[in-house]
């Protein structure tokens, strides 16, 4: 997505979470990892409307609830606290009592009522967090310093590189920034994969509009990201917004809230793409667009296949223009499809018209898929909707990284 | 499965296809592939009882087609020819014009109705066949011999085996025999994958209730398997029933019905599971059993979410009891589970209780998973339906084999 001239988004070439105003973060080693970060706070000068999305999974972790049930007394959080390494899940009634004694003390920390701390885990399954190191992360919390990247980097597990972006747009004739930080790398699939990610905004917003703007935005942006087919038992994503910049409070009503969603979805496209590109051992992001589709839902569907088809990945990693597995992932997809009215693009040439072959140059489909980004075009030429999905190739790495990650 | 005492199927130690009498086969090197064989036929001396299913995948290739209007003329069919390296897939009209110049020219070769001539292709997706190779295959056809591991040699793609059984059993006082010879390695996963598979018997059945069979059976183990969860456009089950052993022709009505449905489902999950052991770069055969579901359905569906996970398939592949992999995939399966009733168990180390860990020996897990054969067992105490599925671990072969199918 381009930055609208209408309405005005601007992406910010160096964004982080404190990107807007009124908010600090920070990281620290607390001993979970061997050495790499793995306790870090987000933190809000005053209390910020909030509200969150979580995974479908059954085996919900137990921080998810613990923040669910925060963010429910007032629809407020004014801090959030997150350990990587383990993700108390899949630890009962331990676990639960670990990660409301993980809130209570964050909150003690930092003068806060714990129902303002949400607070997420990401890691291991099944380990009861080392709750000594939880507190020697939360007792080194200093909300004097703002160090976002250190924040950016103790959420990460096997992600290479840190995510993080921001946008701003004017609203009432003041210019608001919305900021982000994510994490992703494995379980990624629809759903929310274990993927976290933390959007801040210093902007005024009515709760129930920002909890429905994440859940529509989610469905676009987070919800069609996969890297390997895997919905965690942690995703989340939380949105804080502290009003610091004194606009009228949004929401639909509001005559800017179409700029502010769009920036809102903006924002989540960049942080989600980032988390694609960066899956397990992955070299390149896909992304598939599908359209001509009858519906949305049917289009997001066989976005969704495509992206997440092994064979499709793996022809990517060896810059194969196999175009039939694309095809062929179309097909099973389950929605309905027209085999004879199919047009398959890699980049922008085209290699399939009405379900049928075209003699495209083997050579130039090469070249273009040994690029970083590789864009995989599907059209249906059966109705009016279209979506993407982002993905990202399966390579020797993905193996090797998880062949051997508890070891 | 076991042999069962009480119907007294008999697994024969070296079982092809043309064990049942009155079924001969063979195989060539026509030019479709550099050195190995690639064109075969398998041929029964009387019309025979004919059952098919085929792929789900909109993007069905012209062979299925043509093989089923052949079916439906009079439910019989007396032979079979196969090619390799090329699945007339995305062919468009030229390659249902090759489909069924191919049945005509093999049935003019074997004397034959081109509508009791089923026919199958398998490889590469989207390039016309070359007719003149096909030809070449048809012409070498030679009736007089019977060397079914040829046909077993010709019908594979990247198969690193031939896949055959037989299995015996008493009707009417005769011993039937029911043979099976199938091939697969990739885009394998539930609701027919590249997966051909061919069954004969020398029993008399009604073609409805063979139809009715195969369809219920596949099911249960066909469908039960997964390699990478792409299925393909070619995928085909046949059964040819020539009566050859006089019996009175089975269907439910018959008092021995059940003994021969017995013998059917164990030769097609014998074949199943060679199927998924040699799956494309596979070094393990995975079995995930699930039981106490509140439904078959919902057993088959976890069952299946399991097997097809990445994660879990590379913690098998590096012999990681990661069981917090299974219990997530078992949380996203999209059927409702209860974390807390949930077990898991390795082979026979149960890792899970209730949804929580056990303190188990990792070394003794470890041990156990490096056998060629692991059994993932998920008991959700919620109910009496149980389900298994199989599949294989995923493997640096396997990226290997797919980043360069092509080239």
């Amino acid at each position: 997505m381009l930055v609208s001239e209408k309405t005005g988004v601007n992406v910010m070439q160096e964004g982080h979470v404190t990107s807007p105003a009124g908010f600090s973060a920070g990281g620290v080693h607390c001993g979970l990892r061997r050495k790499k970060l793995d306790f870090g706070w987000l933190y809000s000068e005053v209390p910020a409307a909030a509200a969150g999305v979580y995974t479908t999974n059954s085996f919900q972790a137990a921080p998810l609830q613990v923040t669910k049930d925060a963010v429910a007394v007032e629809n407020k959080l004014q801090a959030v606290v997150v350990n990587s390494a383990n993700a108390n899940a899949c630890t009962g009634e331990q676990g639960m009592i670990n990660a409301l004694a993980m809130q209570k003390q964050a909150a003690e920390a930092m003068n806060l009522s714990p129902h303002l701390v949400g607070i997420s885990s990401t890691g291991l399954i099944g380990v009861q967090l080392p709750m000594d190191k939880i507190s020697t992360g939360i007792n080194a919390v200093d909300l004097s310093v703002n160090q976002a990247s250190l924040f950016e980097q103790a959420i990460l597990t096997t992600d290479t590189i840190t995510k993080h972006a921001a946008v701003s747009v004017e609203i009432d004739g003041k210019r608001i920034t919305i900021g982000g930080a994510a994490k992703g790398s494995g379980m990624i699939h629809p759903n929310m994969a274990t993927m976290l990610s933390y959007v801040t905004t210093d902007a005024a917003v009515e709760p129930e509009a920002l909890q429905l703007l994440l859940s529509q935005t989610t469905d676009k942006t987070y919800n069609m990201i996969t890297v390997d087919g895997d919905s965690s038992t942690n995703d989340t994503v939380l949105v804080m917004a502290n009003g610091k910049q004194e606009n009228k409070p949004l929401s639909p009503s509001h005559p800017e809230w179409d700029k502010f969603a769009e920036a809102f979805v903006i924002i989540s496209e960049i942080l989600a793409k980032k988390i694609a590109r960066d899956g397990e051992g992955a070299t390149k992001l896909i992304e598939t667009a599908v359209k001509g589709a009858v519906s949305e839902e049917a289009a997001g569907k066989i976005a969704k296949t495509v992206i997440s088809s092994n064979l499709v990945k793996t022809a990517v990693y060896g810059a194969d223009p196999n175009w039939g597995r694309v095809v062929c992932a179309v097909g099973y997809s389950g929605e309905p499809v027209v085999p004879e009215t199919v047009d398959v693009f890699l980049g922008d040439i085209q290699v399939v018209e009405n379900g049928l072959p075209l003699d495209f140059s083997e050579e130039e489909a090469t070249v273009y898929l040994e690029n970083g980004t590789i864009t995989i075009t599907v059209d249906l030429k059966q109705g009016e909707s279209e979506a993407v999905a982002w993905g990202c190739d399966l390579t020797y790495d993905y193996v090797k990284i998880n062949a051997s990650y508890r070891t």
